[in-house]
């Protein structure tokens, strides 16, 4: 897929407006992701949710495997797992993912999140994935 | 820990009211949480996000660890892996966690996500994770 | 697939004979192997070796999921994620898979292992997998 | 953990004799594990059987994490989630693990496995796991 269908698809998602995340960028076969912190993406220790966390690996993983894809394809994340590493603390969390090995019907993805305090980057969650290539009549 | 003080530490947190979602129902070793649907929840073919799929997972699994655990100890979660089996089309969604296993050090839980559509559930994700039982000061 | 397609396929893998396991029951998205305790599947604390038990899951839920496919297509496991319970402590391992949820491209399957001590059954592994339905040319 | 607590450990696991696994190299928060292939490795296609592959990533990730641990602490792995990328195909496997982060309670790891054809090496399978860091009174 191009990156202008992909940024199109991404930013109708009205999940993205609501946590209010970015794709800062795309690459074939990587991208990025950011947020910014505010009270309703914490929990009650002040650390960025699990939830949030993995909402920003699902998403990166997906769009790093769609820009492998022919533009006939669509990309429909079929599992992942993740490890949370460390607390996420700090104003801002980056998410970047890349595909590990792109197959015909499957591709493999891996990603990373970041929590930014102070300007400094430290790594808070690392996952896994398997994203499904379908033919566009699956999803639409 | 009691489920008065699950249900206030669940309630304090910001992302699970940005999402609006609710824990209904709370027992020894399980838990359960439901959403109901909007546009904010969605993704670009309409299905409820995987985001949205995981952060029900992350809450209800981490929830029913802490139903096992003493007063003075706190459930982390430290990782879960989750296969999506159906996209989320409906009216709400609904997610069941339950210990698998309860050990010392690690609690091993499963969750599952239903659909409900016209009354009827379908199971649309399941996810198998770990939790960590850690001491009260490391989390405050 | 046939239960003697199968049976033929899996009794003719050097590592089963290897390990000594066995196909004890195959049914329509289910099938159960086991193995008898012996040093050589052992670690080093004496119990049964994770890689042991591992591939008990890796061969029962890739075979369960043989079982709802047609003499056309092939099972190929994409990936798992398995969670250690208690020690593998007994004179038998038995290892349960099935279907979860059956789909055209992908089967998503689950497995326990359990440890058989003085007649006694313990969990002691669980695991949730992804397997892929591809065309025999693919593998032959 | 010492090295040579470490080798004596690994080197007296029947299931690695039965394997004929190797503990190729040691490091801090890295081990390099290998085997040559033979039939009794493969399944019912000539490649390497999955739990072969399973099976070094798991003592792999393990002996990479006992590597960072105090001589009075052992390292039991808690869980395991693994990515099959393409057939196992070639002479021998390689299995690089290291550590993705090590905490109190828990190391976080990530594993390759390589298969070497005609002097080449290829990734096969990638995984990422987590390990306890356990009392020695837990497991002796």
């Amino acid at each position: 897929m191009t990156e202008e269908t992909i940024r199109q698809a991404v930013e109708s998602q009205g999940f993205l407006k609501l946590v209010g995340a970015r794709l800062d960028k795309v690459g074939v076969g990587t991208c990025e992701f950011s947020v910014e912190s505010r009270d309703e993406l914490l929990q009650h220790h002040g650390f960025f949710h699990g939830g949030v966390i993995a909402f920003l690996l699902d998403i990166a993983m997906t769009v790093a495997a769609s820009t492998v894809l022919g533009t006939d394809r669509a990309a429909l994340t079929a599992e992942y797992k993740l490890n949370f590493l460390a607390p996420g603390v700090g104003e801002r969390l980056i998410c970047r993912a890349s595909v590990v090995k792109a197959g015909s019907m499957l591709t493999v993805t891996e990603g990373k999140v970041f929590a930014v305090k102070g300007g400094k980057e430290k790594a808070i969650a690392t996952a896994l994935g398997t994203v499904a290539n379908v033919g566009l009549e699956r999803v639409s």
